[in-house]
């Protein structure tokens, strides 16, 4: 039986490796086990449909929260636990989708936060390498800023904490805040 | 007390003033009395956030329906009732939507479908007016071509029928699917 929470968005920043995605695949299945309806956000699900026009300039990355704050808001509105995970470096950005969704339900924001060197070393994707080489124009945290969030409703140390560790601390803070 | 019903989109195809979000509104409102989670998407709605960048060509045209389809079927995936209104002028395009949708949950066209002379005669926002005066290009009906839905699940004649009674019919179509 699917039950609803209260509606809330869960945003997830932090730079890329960070292990956004990670810890909200991890928080998804622990939440769809427990029968609550939730929603995955992150680059690789919008990209194609929803963003594939943009770039990262500043004014491209603002498109780009903009168009996912849009689809947060609708899912929150209708009690949907939503999980974004995009680097989202301004924090400007992570302002408007907080204000946005704060409209129709909670927002949670979660500072991922190894270290450059980390996320650097992990390179998943071979980006950084790319992006030291000069390939990549515009990438967080190298030739583009990232500005940390100052208050974040949780950091998650990914160097320090298993993604099972990273995904209770979530889950703990949505129950003290009696979201679930 | 909120209650989810089967994951479905409801989507009204048809000219400027035909009706669709008018009736819409009316299927929203019976089916929040009754405690549904509801959602709709129209261009007023997704403009400003989703969709502000697209013009009126057939390949802008088609970027908003693949933007609003990707939007539509997260909301259809999460069991809420779905309620799209957009001219959808091209058979290709809506059955582009219905087959992405139908990935997750059920598809209803519907073609509301008064007489373009009794839109025309309408004319609530002035655009009729603007297009016969050649001031807005590519107007769907007057400068731009309409394809008819040629197997509908519903076609609503809005300027036979009051706006309760086209409701009615969306409503008894989704009781009888199985749906509410």
């Amino acid at each position: 039986m699917n039950k609803r929470a209260k509606g809330v968005t869960v945003w997830f920043t932090g730079l890329s490796g960070a292990g956004k995605t990670t810890v909200a695949l991890e928080v998804e299945k622990r939440l769809a086990e427990q029968g609550y309806y939730t929603q995955r956000l992150d680059g690789d699900i919008v990209r194609e449909k929803l963003t594939g026009d943009l770039g990262f300039s500043k004014e491209d990355r603002n498109k780009n929260i903009e168009r996912n704050t849009f689809v947060a808001k609708i899912l929150t509105d209708n009690d949907v636990i939503t999980l974004c995970s995009f680097i989202s470096p301004y924090e400007s950005a992570r302002n408007y989708a907080k204000k946005e969704i704060m409209q129709v339900g909670e927002f949670v924001e979660v500072f991922v936060d190894p270290p450059l060197e980390v996320c650097e070393k992990r390179d998943v994707k071979g980006l950084y390498k790319k992006a030291r080489e000069g390939k990549i124009k515009n990438f967080t945290g190298i030739s583009d800023p990232y500005e940390k969030p100052k208050k974040p409703d949780i950091t998650l140390k990914t160097d320090q904490e298993t993604v099972k560790e990273s995904a209770q601390i979530v889950i703990d803070h949505l129950k003290k805040r009696g979201i679930l």
